[in-house]
């Protein structure tokens, strides 16, 4: 449990009472009660408040709204408020000012501003966070620590230049190594002293942010940054965990964000949490792969939904409305996925400036008769009503899909084959067909151990680090099914072509050789000719993008190229090795192909999906703690929609029904089905 | 009338003797007589040559052409020349030269270029005009002074920064209110020091130009960088002035040009230039707005159309020649709606640099036996007839359309709800449903007296500024009838929303209340479902973009919502306030909606029509002066029209033709029809 | 002969040993062998590696790497390695850095990185190459010189904008002569001192890189910059050529690229050589004319192919794969227009950085059996057998079109008429007529002799230099045909209009008078209508883009504008002058258009194709030496098509089979007639 003093799905979010007066404070509180919020997160960007000068510190606005909240119920959700540096400092120290890719120097302004490397960003970051658990350590409303805010962005400073160097120094002891693994002979650009090293940006080697000369430099600058980032989180950690041993830190992470390695981050933070803003046009799977996904940083362990919006953003080009039981349905959907918190950006809307437009529990109106504050306090209610049911129970997957941020750097900064492969976009593809099938996923990392699964996929694992690959036979030795796909098995951790022929290390698990990658625009396509359909499945299938020339070594042929000058050759292999089967996806297939051949791998595995039936746009998921199992129904669709949990003998949470074999689910519907016996 | 020396509609333009030799300036005047020009702007872009170095000014080339132009019968419209620096100035003074968007410093190079608040320039460029002022205060041939040349463009160097600082203290007093107005609690960006704040750029608070995390201080810097630039006009106003105090004095402006705030510049000018550059893709209402636009600037007083092509511009994508007749239709476009010069760019093409493929009166070809040539020496000999005939006459409107630039900024800075909201698009839909219908409307600013309408319009009336709320209900109150759109009263002058519920101020004049806006996609839409259908209009119309979601408070409903969830709620409502009426529609709507709409109201306040029918593409504007009045009658199509005036008795002064009742006009012709009695 | 050495057509390419161990260098030779790889390009980037600091040059590796080519009977092209500068030489001497297009210096990173007016860079680039030569000018190794590479890239530093000052002093002698040219009067630009000038970029005159105020300053820092880097390849020139005057020098050009001036860097050059990497939808003829234009260079003398892909590109959005037969085709396609060598980028595929997935004759697989390597050695085995048969023999062309670069960069630079006029895409156009009907063409610079040809066309002939008319006028009248379009005649070198009336100096040639340029957008279009359809010929083609409006003075009038104002006005002329003919095509005309309208020329002048008939998709090329002719036809064709040669006796040289009369030619085939008698 995250906090026992509140055991419950905790429900608010951002609340900024430093914006308001007295008179407003007083009708937010009853309109939280209303609303059956009892948390409120404090302080994220309140450091020009909290510190006007270099030496004085006034943290009485603070003391007030913690003992405010607190008398009335509210728990407090405290932020460090390192998210946005002082005027006065940037004005002070330029050092805390950010070099932009293109080699500017930043002035005063946004946020996430502050260069990672600085001398000041770290001293006065660790000092406030050591002032502010110094001061709150005792009191009972502060729930959890909640760290800067949405980490993100990279620097080129002369300070983060340095650290670098500092950096590269630690990992490779010599320039040599550095000179090998960045392959700097290509090009002429060997380095002789540590010094010769610049950051790689629009002024060395990158452009555009994904494009660069020389992978190995521009990876390792994300590792670099990302670590830096991570070292500033870390020195508020320990500065926090000093005064307060046991109260949980955080901070909110944003999903499949590309700048951090958050399975590194993951590692350091008490609970994972994040801020979950889909897009209009983001798929349903797409949230409930990034849940998983986060739901993985930690091995399984509940995560914060910690910002999400009541109804609508601002940022987006066009912030439609969430439609009527969109955010009740969203919430749960995070609940079903791991989360034990429903939080919302924010509690009361700002009047001016950029988020002004963003939704609130409580809007510019300010009163309660509105669509979306009557929404939010009718999921207040149940969330009360759930009390700790499903608290800290775990999701159980025996399939697992591989995710990798530094595979997806390498992948994304690779010059060739094909601009339109996005390693996410692959990822999702596979998620996506099991997901339709109701089959639970894990999401994870390259470091999760694999003895627990049956079934493991790792689309596009271009990069393939030391070790990973005796992982990987381990686990299809031992009777694992292992599936990966083109342009896998091609580099090590540094970037560095695995010669002989690919799939490099993996080619003797998967009994392939994949002698040329033809690339095609995205208007043109190829053919998987099956050898012999699977049963419902089809005879032919399309793909796109890339094509992988592959030679069958050891492995079985399941399917054809059924065009071009490759037609005839493999484009999908199943290779037995050990007790178990890898197999090979040469090209990116349509979901339907996806579908079908995780059908089948799944059914070989006795992998079944959490219903016997359930109609698209009807989503499950399913959590465990000791005996109990709450099977989570969610229907997306705008009509009554039908499921079939078969003999499972359930009773609805939400409404005390009892339900066992088929059942309707409402539009916009949810139903968590405890197992009673 | 501009100025008596000239009691006709100067015709002439842009003319720099300067690039050419003896010879072609007797060719000049050949041409210029055979063409009927009679005035001539000199000096717009001779800086360097008037002031070689620091200490000397070399106008004898000047007192030549000014001389040599009066002796055959040109007037001088005299350029001050300030609007691009000299080469040695921006080397030996880099203060003048502007810091970019980006923060880069500039270098040599372009045109309106100079930093508006660098001593160097603010010196010396006041120092030209005292000097051009002194020396021709006598000149018989000088009509007028022409300061710079399109004013534009910001900078964002320190000394634009210190001048912000100074501002900001003018207008504010305290730091205090600056944080107030601007909100920087939001993301703890509390200033302590006027030295703290810094210009927003791509280096601190903006992004692609019309991005920014505070729009308070964004809109405060255009204001500021609109106000420098007004500052550096009255600088050379007054130099000007002082030596004569009856000489005009206009600044070249236009039309709907973003960057300033053209009816706080309108106040400021003697009497109102503009350069009329429409694209291929421009609606004809368009033009026809921005030159009503441009005479409200004034308050209906007569503009002069500074610049126009003869035939080609050169800055297009794709420069097209005005077909034959079109130089001409326009040209009396701008004197039915105000103006009382027919000008061009340029008199005489120049051989080299950027504008050499921009159409001129004398071609690269130099003689008279060209098509454009003769269309324009066919229009001087016409408007050489009319004489001071139109003169100095004024339109008279009874419906008026709101358009403000603050307010324009606000709507373009914001972020959310919809990126493809954009106000003068909103802005002359509305125009263009009354240009359709021939109904004369004056564009008017907030400051504007309301007194003199009974009709109308502010569509996005997103900022309302001080009292302007009160305006506005004093003048339906009175018996106007008063239309606003989605996304109306929602904040202050200082971009602060106005609490307690959306259109905010206008809330009770509206009888309505906003309670969500939603956003769609470009290709999604919605229905307006009249309740009673307008005679010969439709039941139901399309709207788009944005959605309010409102209740009628003391509004009655005339159309609801036709999909959606929201289906069924009010999309046009009509309130009785006082003895007038105030409507709301909440949605952006198909062109056909609005004709319909705004066809009834018009008859409801007995607005009519400038004449009884017109072919669509025949359009009609109406001048007065004393009791005389010119009925300008334009016919846009490639084929004979036809219009109906009903029983008045007219004279077309182009032809002495007798007209009334219905009648004919040619492809792209034009008639002036003066009532007799 | 290129080098006498080793004659026979050169087969190798780029080879990078210093990024591999000694095991790799056995391999690499045991299958250079097996591909019959005869050269090797070494060191074109190792300039770090031969010289680690600054007094330290170390070239034992580079010995060892060409003795032991060269015992294993491979020769060596031996680079300068000057293309890319070492890290340490950045960091101390900064000077070496450019500065970019929007005023930034860069940092150390990517190639082709070295500011050319540095004076760093040309001491020490002078220095390796005189030390190189110094070194290696005994060995029977090194066949030829290859001096930096791929030559480009603009600079904008303070070093270049004195050397700009100090060319342009030794270009115009007088300021006065500066500002004429540049027409500085305009927009008051005037200089009074040459240290006011400043590189003409995103600072100052440009914007995006081909759009200016300026035309005169940014044209001639166009050819300052071609001319900067050629003086830095001169420097190498020079230093070589003292140790090593026999053997050739060469540095590698990219076809159309645009930044230099070619014609003027081919005199400078002992053989041209060229890198060609087609785009996946680059046109056959495309490729053609750009080795036509490459041959050009130095008068028709025979050109290498210094670089083409085995296969795959990386750079390229989507790299497909050359499909099989594809490279041996293309290969010979650069022989039959004039190539006597066949280079691959790259012998062996890096492991590591950004071009690690350009293919190569060695892929990472690194062995021989895979369809890139077995169609690299059939090709050798070919080019071995044709031993030195077409070597050093001349293409010989009738027909001939113009191109100039400093036309090409007047025409980009322009302000209107349209952004859709593409210089290249123009002559292209006209090319691909003739390439469709098999007439031999040569591309010329504007300062070659045209006593030569029957037919010169020069599309687009905007700028013409002092003198060029008269040529014109002298082929003419001697009997030539010429033909231009619309927008020619209009400057001087200079970018100043000619005077008088459109097509300036041609008027007289072309016996038309252009009165105005009308621009449309891409989806309109007018009509050519043929006054008499030729035999075979339509009676009406479309045009499109740029419609001058001409009037005929002299010439006959072929055909009329179908529409538009304009419609009956002449669109194409034809005007007899002396002994020839001068035709004006005034629009953009259809491919169609343009192949009846070309036939009819060659026709008329006595041009035979190359082939009686060949299908479409079969190209042709011819080459001659002495008495001997080598007739080449390549299909391109994925089937099997027909070409007839009429009466010639010919034999293949690939097949020994004996041609004449019809025949057929397989999939992708490429046949060399001989004729024999």
């Amino acid at each position: 449990m995250i906090n026992k003093q509140l055991p419950k799905i905790w429900f608010g979010g951002d609340y900024n009472p430093e914006q308001w007066d007295k008179e407003t404070w007083d009708e937010d509180i009853r309109m939280f009660k209303l609303a059956g919020i009892d948390v409120a997160t404090l302080n994220v960007f309140s450091w020009a408040l909290n510190q006007p000068d270099e030496d004085t510190y006034d943290f009485a606005w603070l003391d007030e709204q913690i003992d405010r909240l607190y008398e009335q119920g509210i728990y407090t959700c405290l932020a460090t408020s390192t998210a946005a540096h002082p005027a006065w400092m940037a004005k002070k120290y330029p050092d805390i000012l950010r070099v932009d890719f293109h080699g500017q120097q930043r002035k005063f302004g946004g946020r996430h501003n502050s260069c990672p490397n600085s001398p000041t960003y770290r001293k006065y970051s660790e000092r406030i966070a050591d002032k502010l658990a110094a001061r709150y350590k005792e009191h009972p409303g502060v729930l959890i620590w909640h760290v800067s805010n949405e980490y993100g962005g990279y620097c080129y400073c002369g300070y983060c230049e340095a650290a670098f160097r500092e950096w590269l120094k630690e990992k490779y002891k010599t320039l040599d190594e550095v000179n090998r693994v960045w392959n700097t002979r290509f090009w002429g650009h060997t380095f002789y002293d540590w010094d010769e090293i610049v950051a790689p940006n629009a002024l060395s080697e990158e452009r555009k942010g994904s494009e660069t000369d020389f992978q190995g430099i521009s990876i390792d600058y994300r590792r670099f940054m990302s670590d830096s980032l991570l070292e500033c989180f870390q020195l508020e950690y320990n500065a926090l965990k000093k005064h307060t041993p046991d109260t949980p830190v955080t901070t909110n992470l944003m999903g499949t964000f590309p700048m951090l390695d958050y399975f590194k981050w993951g590692k350091e933070m008490d609970v994972v949490s994040w801020d979950n803003y889909p897009a209009m046009d983001t798929p349903l799977s797409y949230t409930a792969m990034t849940h998983d996904l986060m739901r993985g940083l930690k091995g399984g362990q509940p995560f914060m939904l910690m910002e999400q919006t009541p109804s609508q953003q601002n940022w987006q080009p066009y912030n439609s409305l969430k439609r009527p039981g969109v955010m009740r349905l969203w919430s749960y959907q995070a609940v079903a996925r791991g989360a034990d918190t429903v939080l919302y950006f924010q509690l009361r809307r700002s009047a001016g400036a950029t988020e002004k437009f963003h939704g609130a529990v409580i809007e510019h109106a300010g009163h309660e008769h509105s669509r979306v504050f009557r929404e939010t306090a009718e999921l207040g209610r149940e969330l009360d009503m759930l009390s700790d049911e499903v608290l800290d129970s775990r999701v159980q997957a025996r399939a697992a899909i591989v995710f990798d941020w530094e595979n997806r750097w390498a992948v994304e900064l690779s010059s060739g084959p094909s601009v339109a492969l996005d390693y996410v976009t692959e990822v999702h593809k596979y998620y996506d067909a099991l997901y339709q099938q109701n089959i639970q996923v894990d999401m994870i990392g390259v470091e999760e151990d694999l003895s627990g699964y049956d079934l493991v996929i790792a689309p596009v694992l271009y990069m393939v680090k030391r070790g990973y690959a005796d992982k990987l036979k381990a686990f299809v030795n031992n009777g694992g099914t292992f599936v990966t796909t083109f342009f896998s098995g091609i580099v090590d951790e540094h970037d560095l072509v695995t010669l002989g022929g690919y799939p490099g290390e993996l080619r003797r698990l998967l009994g392939i050789w994949a002698e040329e990658i033809d690339a095609l625009p995205p208007e043109k396509k190829n053919q998987i000719i099956m050898k012999e359909p699977w049963e419902h499945g089809q005879k032919e299938y399309d793909c796109r993008m890339l094509f992988d020339l592959i030679h069958a070594e050891s492995a079985e042929v399941l399917a054809e190229y059924g065009s071009d000058f490759y037609a005839g050759m493999p484009v999908v292999t199943k290779n037995s090795y050990g007790s178990g089967n890898a197999y090979y996806v040469a090209s990116s297939p349509e979901g339907d192909f996806l579908k079908d051949f995780l059908r089948d791998l799944c059914e070989k595995q006795g992998i079944d999906p959490l219903v016997t039936h359930a109609d698209d746009g009807v989503e499950a998921s399913e959590r465990h703690r000791d005996s109990r199992s709450y099977l989570f129904l969610m229907n997306h669709n705008d009509r009554t929609s039908s499921f079939d949990i078969g003999e499972r003998q359930t009773e609805d949470l939400l409404t005390g029904q009892k339900v066992t074999g088929a059942h309707t689910i409402e539009p916009k519907g949810v139903m968590i089905l405890k197992d009673f016996r």
